[in-house]
């Protein structure tokens, strides 16, 4: 394992950039604020900012209508997001939650017999998928420094007769971990046909590495051999409303519409989804907070000699210093939640990002919890 | 066919008792509310009362946890839901609408290359998944009075080999017939373990008919052959909101659990939903005005010669004097959006019912077109 990839044992500039001054806010306000009852909740990869007040106000006007099938607005959501993608909106699938694509895109390669490739370890969507369609899953191990071996997989997919569904999520879910896409979209574009990708882009909004480029630009390449899927939960912090969408060539797309039901698409969510992508100013405050408290937790581990993959979603997956179970337990005594074990290991933890607030009172319990 | 069964045919003591006086409301008042842009709808079985004042006051608080999903919102609906029905939550399936449990239902015995039996005509959820599914389907046609021919569906599922799944919406759409529950009781008690049952009760809160008794007796005697499902679309004017539920033995129930994902429930629909079960003062008006609407849509054809239906739903099926397409233009131009065709035959065509104000503007653009 390269161990200078991991924050734990590097002093970046953008650890010692991470905002200091904000742990100085004293945790004894904080501490009384949680309860058994409404504990700090920094196990679900939730956005903590909640949904922006233009979406809200937007949502209330919109229960008035809560009676009506969602249809219109649907589609004038797909208008939207085409627009910002520079895409058709035959290019876009509306859906309740960017995870009910990624089911439809598994059901149809399902009827292809399709294998799916994915890397281990991943979003567990997929495999819990194979169960139901009696689907061959092939786990390919990723490199030690938790980036997905593209190679590796490449060739395991080689390997294959008939159909394969390559499931990526990009950056990673649980390891936050960003692999560099110019080698997702080297190995899209050479793929043989009997290939197909699902990229799974939860994440896409809140990636600030360079090296990290949309799928979506194969699409507008003409790419008929890959489903690009992404959701409103994390950047625009809806994940109780359930709203995602598909990106994919019009003929793709039409396909696996085929597997869900389009109209049913909850109303006050597309209408809240609509609202949400104009407000650039929330998009932003999400965005700078998130970056803010990765580094705050880098910060915290490094001192305390913790090992984080360095993350570009909304959590951090880092050594606790103690097995799990037990640590979760800690945790819950001081009020907060913290995750469960995602396949990396007992000494691990996934753990999301809360407010700056929230974040302070957390690193403050985990560090007494250390000492 | 035994046109007595037909209201157009009958001068029943129902019909009387249609709120004739209602009828004296000036459509001259109504007619300009209606326009191109904001045309009455009449077309898609939606409640026309909005979301009861309850309701809306828990979404509007609801919103301020959108950014969390649902999880804990949706244990506590499962188990409001098994209370009102004397069952266990283990019994209940909470889901994106009813029609997503219908689909988990039609993939789970997908796998068991199950053909599908179901009326014609009927709603088209099931025969649409088979495409994809690559499933077989029967449709056996319906008695000459628009009830279901549960002798001859019992019939053709019997020279079946392999598994069966039978598909009845019962009160059923679009026919908005009710088949007398004891024939489809009688049968499910007696079928082979090779037959399984999907009774969709969409309508099941509306239904008036005496005749008519809930399938989930049938799961509370413990029967694994079927699953029910329910909806908030219709009675609690919910449509938009996509919140529907399953019912079914435990061991029935978590088998199809696994064909969706659970916690994909929109927060504020969970919610909305728990507050709508407890408000009974809505409950009863929405049944009231669609009683006291599809008497006045009984009268008026009664008197025009023309024949329905008689509904147990929220919505007519009735004779339109012309065909189709003519009648869709002519109500457009008075801003009334009417149904499609479904299956029923060019002269006949599906009504949504309005509130009695809508209702009363409707007779009176739909009298004109047939003076």
């Amino acid at each position: 394992m390269d161990r200078r990839l991991f924050l734990g044992f590097t002093a970046s500039a953008a650890v010692t950039a991470a905002s200091g001054s904000l742990l100085s806010v004293a945790s004894a306000t904080a501490s009384g604020r949680y309860t058994a009852r409404n504990p700090l909740l920094l196990n679900k990869n939730e956005n903590p900012l909640g949904m922006s007040s233009r979406a809200i106000e937007a949502a209330k006007k919109a229960l008035s209508i809560g009676h009506r099938y969602a249809g219109d607005y649907v589609t004038v959501l797909a208008e939207e997001l085409a627009l910002n993608e520079a895409l058709k909106p035959q290019n876009i699938g509306v859906c309740n939650g960017s995870t009910r694509i990624i089911d439809a895109v598994i059901q149809n390669q399902a009827n292809k017999n399709a294998t799916i490739v994915a890397p281990a370890i991943t979003y567990d969507q997929a495999q819990e998928a194979t169960v139901n369609w009696n689907m061959a899953y092939q786990a390919i191990p990723m490199l030690a420094d938790f980036k997905m071996d593209i190679a590796a997989m490449e060739i395991a997919s080689l390997k294959i007769d008939g159909a394969v569904l390559v499931y990526l999520v990009s950056p990673n879910n649980p390891t936050g971990r960003l692999t560099p896409s110019n080698s997702i979209m080297a190995w899209i574009k050479r793929a043989p046909d009997n290939v197909f990708f699902l990229i799974d882009e939860a994440y896409h909004e809140l990636v600030s590495d360079p090296l990290y480029k949309s799928a979506v630009s194969l699409v507008k390449g003409g790419y008929k051999n890959l489903v690009v899927t992404r959701t409103f939960s994390k950047i625009y912090a809806m994940a109780g409303m359930r709203i995602g969408y598909g990106i994919a060539h019009a003929e793709v797309m039409s396909e696996i519409k085929r597997y869900y039901a389009s109209w049913n698409v909850n109303i006050v969510a597309a209408i809240t989804a609509s609202a949400s992508l104009k407000d650039h100013a929330f998009f932003k405050k999400s965005f700078d907070e998130n970056q803010t408290t990765k580094q705050m937790v880098y910060k915290t581990m490094n001192k305390l000699g913790l090992k984080c993959i360095p993350s570009e979603g909304n959590f951090i997956l880092h050594e606790i210093g103690m097995d799990l179970k037990p640590y979760q337990r800690a945790m819950s005594e001081r009020h907060i939640l913290v995750g469960r074990d995602r396949g990396t290991g007992q000494r691990w933890n996934r753990l999301s990002m809360g407010t700056v607030e929230e974040m302070t009172y957390f690193i403050d319990q985990f560090q007494r919890l250390h000492s």
